[in-house]
């Protein structure tokens, strides 16, 4: 070893100790004769102290920022402590060092609060991973995952490795593919999940699965999405949806403990899908705060169920109102003191593309018990409270209202809900809210294909209730403008997402376990015998060969990593990410590769022409 | 849950206990009225009894080999016990019994000693897996994964990801492609080893990093290859040569001690890579047993400091010795007297292609302490004494001599030696050996290029004492002929494999870090500036920033494992794994894609012409 001990282990109980630690250059400070160098390495930073006896050595070989020394000497009491690193008590008197490796100066300062920004931080990434910052990140990772595998293994969880040289049946995300030399003209594809051989495994009789895994996803890549991602990837088998809900909550309960120290005690809310909507005009709703919707207007096929506010805005002649399939409202605490030009933003706010409203109608509920709205003309100042109380708000509160198409504007006023709930400092980071939403739609319709796609995905199962409704109608959308009165569009399915503080960060759902409902379920989504034959063939197989009822789930790892270390970014989680390019800035990737390789892989380019 | 207990778990005290089992009827015996139901999981098999009165319901629903079954009952006292399984003292009374999924008649049996040939169990891989030979192996697998990460974690080592999607380096094996849609033209590669990530953590200060990791080469594949295949990677800092060896030999220790209950105490042998071809004919020598090769004749400048034997065969005028480059001889023990048709036997298997040696000479040691020998006209019996006793052989051993040139006729007596050990037995799957092999050549020579290319990889560095013979030396070969002339052939490596019973099971090396060493080794392999920073320049650059002394090593997990499970076939020990063409036969991959598939991603097909 090059070492005795780390940089982060000498304490006042070592003094007197010889002792050689190796380290980079974090500092080199002089006083008078003495030099004073911070060493550090992944566990801490020691101070070293080189006397003025080798100062001729110094001169001869200068330190620099980043350069890997070794030193030897006795550790001794400082007698000026810093009590912010654990190894401020002591420093090391060096009798003897070694410049193991010099550094050119880096590009940008390797602290917490780096001058880099991120392109170059991308490039230089083997230096961005020495910041502390994110090697806590990386820390944090590698906790998780200790964690998930300890509290799976406890529950009689088997890791077993599937492959990634698979087929390619695209179902949804496009594949990427990797050429077979031995195979002239096919493909392999890397697997999106590894859906089908777990339930292979569960076939099999494995009947507790897990792997923490790389999966692979073609997709144009959106802010923060990785072309390469990692699953906590689980299966069950004889389990019903409240096993997997139970086993699985608790897995998430384990690694709050474990890794943050979090007693998390209550039970998880469960929601189901509907009610997710409605209240909150999202199917990931952050349930740290309030600012649940008013549905004042909406369509009454898509909640069968739900009470009915439309008299609270029916009769008044306001003709954005009237002609709107949906209005929405939310009671923003506090802010009845808005000013002209706040509202005007948060109007402009609502407008933009992105959100894409016509405008926003507000109420102010007065601290003084009156009301004043941009609707006056429209409204009594009755008919304003009745709206208020409707909505939940107090005197103080500001009453935000959206109005148009149900599916636009639920999911703008879902964005400004969020918006608010930020604005306020109601998204704490360091707050934890968990969530299972249930009883999800099997099938979402596709306007581009006039067709039922798996809004999970194709190995779903319907809702034990549904399955008669799923085998006694036939799948064709005959008239795509009312596809909502479809039968199929109210089939519930066995699935179930786990949401962290408003994001996603688990998802899965009981299985198809039988051929018949298999084949059922392919041919709604458009697959013909062929097809199913062709993709599936393997899986339908099995089913015939007595497969038990199973069911799973998967965790996005990177961002439940990135959730629990309190950050925005996936990125930040990722030894080594891509951009939103899918490059790799530091290796260059990807590259072109020789015209040989190519040729004994029976391709060949096929650009676009200028 | 649609269970109470597995069926591996019911016990004499869960005696009149109300339970629900379900599982896979592994066979259905009828005693009169009463039916017997063998009811397995992953658990077990526990004995279901059908009485009388469910024999109306068992008409109705006859049950079949396979099918998946749920019963509830009582537990009872069997009173026709088994004592060969943990639950053969109790069954259980069956009240009311649902089939939860039936299965068509399996295409083998699914039992230890199964009747399904190798192709038929590969294409029905998921019943293949219920068999419990095939379970054992997944679990055993389970447990060295999971003993590996216990001992690594002991050692401050993290786990950290390493991406998948990478830039295409080819040198050496041939990478495996992936073309880029969003970067037209453009490919990554599936990483042949994270080799270079793991490096770059090290510059980045992660002084112990391991991973459980997917690789991938796209090589010809000879039996018992996959393309994809598992590795133990390791990689650490501030180390020298013997602190990687001493980590490591405890990590295979503690898996032997964890996994296999062995103690494996005394320390692992140590043999120079130069001993293990002199004494073995092999660099990775099996040494469960000894038989250890005489060389009589042998390249001087191979083996400069070895003894010179060649006056025990010289001056005897027998022309194979004295045109050969290389003699080496056996004495396998006990088998004197083998009769002219063994003798035969094993002439004609080391003449066959695989072996291609032209003929074989034989010693026998008589019990009655004469010799006879196939070169009897040449060798006085005195002068075979001689050899035999040179050879280390008793009275009773044979003496097998091989003679040719020296490569072939190494290779040729090392396969001898270990086809001799196995038909005495010797190489017995129960027992364990290891050996480290040291001091590796740093390059081997490449006849087709005329070149160096690097024995383990262009990253390992020359021993210390080395690197001046390779600064102050040309690369180049003037003399193909007399490469072994050349300074670098006799550069040894800072590189060691771990060995056990003949298998490399492990290998790594002391990396260089010094950018000026790196970039002369790339010189020395043949590649010119502009190829070393078009493929490494991340690595070189990342080499002026600071780089630590590190080094580390790679196990192979399928291998490791197969040979921990006694097993000569890696395939037994993945899940699903791949045949000898790259092809997965279950799901009929890899396959033909959709030329929109390709469009998208700028390839189109370059097939042969017929």
């Amino acid at each position: 070893m090059f070492r005795t001990h780390t940089c982060g282990e000498l304490r006042i109980a070592d003094v007197n100790k010889s002792v050689t630690l190796s380290g980079w250059v974090q500092a080199v400070r002089k006083f008078g004769s003495i030099t004073f160098v911070d060493l550090r390495d992944r566990y801490g930073i020691t101070q070293l102290l080189f006397s003025e006896s080798l100062n001729e050595q110094l001169d001869a070989n200068p330190l620099g920022r980043e350069y890997v020394l070794q030193a030897t000497g006795m550790v001794r009491e400082r007698s000026n402590k810093n009590p912010n690193i654990p190894t401020g008590d002591i420093e090391v008197l060096v009798d003897s060092f070694t410049i193991l490796n010099k550094s050119v100066t880096p590009p940008f300062t390797i602290q917490d609060d780096t001058d880099g920004g991120d392109d170059l931080r991308m490039k230089y990434r083997f230096l961005d991973l020495r910041r502390n910052a994110v090697k806590k990140n990386l820390e944090l990772r590698y906790a998780v995952n200790r964690a998930t595998r300890e509290y799976l293994h406890q529950y009689n969880f088997m890791d077993i490795e599937t492959p990634f040289l698979i087929k390619s049946t695209p179902e949804g995300a496009r594949d990427f593919v990797v050429p077979s030399r031995m195979n002239p003209g096919e493909f392999y594809a890397l697997p999106q999940s590894p859906q089908t051989f777990k339930q292979l495994l569960m076939v099999s009789g494995y009947d507790r699965y897990y792997q923490i895994v790389k999966c692979f996803r073609d997709e144009d890549l959106r802010a923060d999405r990785q072309p390469e991602f990692t699953q906590i990837d689980c299966e069950m088998s004889f389990v019903h949806q409240e096993d997997v809900l139970e086993i699985f909550e608790g897995l998430i309960k384990y690694i709050f403990k474990t890794v943050k120290g979090i007693d998390y005690t209550e039970p998880v809310e469960r929601m189901p899908w509907q009610e997710a909507m409605w209240q909150y005009g999202n199917d990931k709703p952050d349930t740290r705060f309030g600012m649940k919707l008013l549905n004042l207007k909406y369509p009454k096929h898509v909640f069968a169920d739900k009470e009915d506010n439309a008299h609270l805005i029916e009769g008044a002649n306001f003709q954005v109102f009237e002609s709107a399939e949906t209005v929405l409202a939310i009671a923003v605490p506090g802010c009845s003191e808005y000013t002209r030009k706040q509202l005007d933003e948060l109007t402009e706010w609502v407008k933009r593309p992105q959100i894409g409203m016509k405008g926003l109608v507000y109420i102010k509920c007065n601290t003084d018990g009156t009301y004043k709205s941009s609707v006056d003309k429209f409204y009594s100042e009755e008919r304003l409270k009745a709206i208020a109380d409707a909505a939940g708000a107090k005197a103080g509160d500001l009453i935000l209202v959206l109005a148009g198409t149900e599916a636009l504007t639920r999911k703008a006023m879902s964005e400004l809900r969020l918006e608010m709930g930020k604005r306020l400092g109601l998204r704490k980071s360091d707050e934890f809210k968990l969530l299972w939403v249930v009883d999800f739609p099997l099938f979402e319709y596709s306007e581009e294909d006039n067709r039922w796609v798996a809004r999970h995905h194709p190995f779903t199962s319907p809702k034990p209730s549904d399955i008669e409704v799923m085998i006694n109608n036939s799948p064709v959308i005959e008239n795509p403008a009312e596809y909502l009165k479809h039968p199929y569009a109210n089939i519930k399915a066995n699935a179930y997402d786990m949401v962290l503080n408003g994001n996603e960060i688990g998802g899965g759902s009981i299985r198809i376990y039988q051929k018949e409902l298999q084949q059922r379920m392919f041919e709604a989504l458009g697959m013909d015998e062929q097809e199913q034959q062709h993709k599936f063939g393997f899986l339908l197989g099995a089913f015939e060969y007595g497969a038990p009822p199973h069911g799973g789930i998967a965790f996005g790892l990177d961002r439940l990593c990135s959730i629990l270390g309190g950050s925005e970014s996936i990125r930040d989680f990722i030894a080594f990410p891509k951009n939103n390019s899918g490059r790799d800035v530091m290796l260059d990737a990807p590259s072109a590769v020789d015209d040989k390789q190519l040729e004994e892989l029976y391709i060949q380019l096929n650009l676009p022409k200028e």
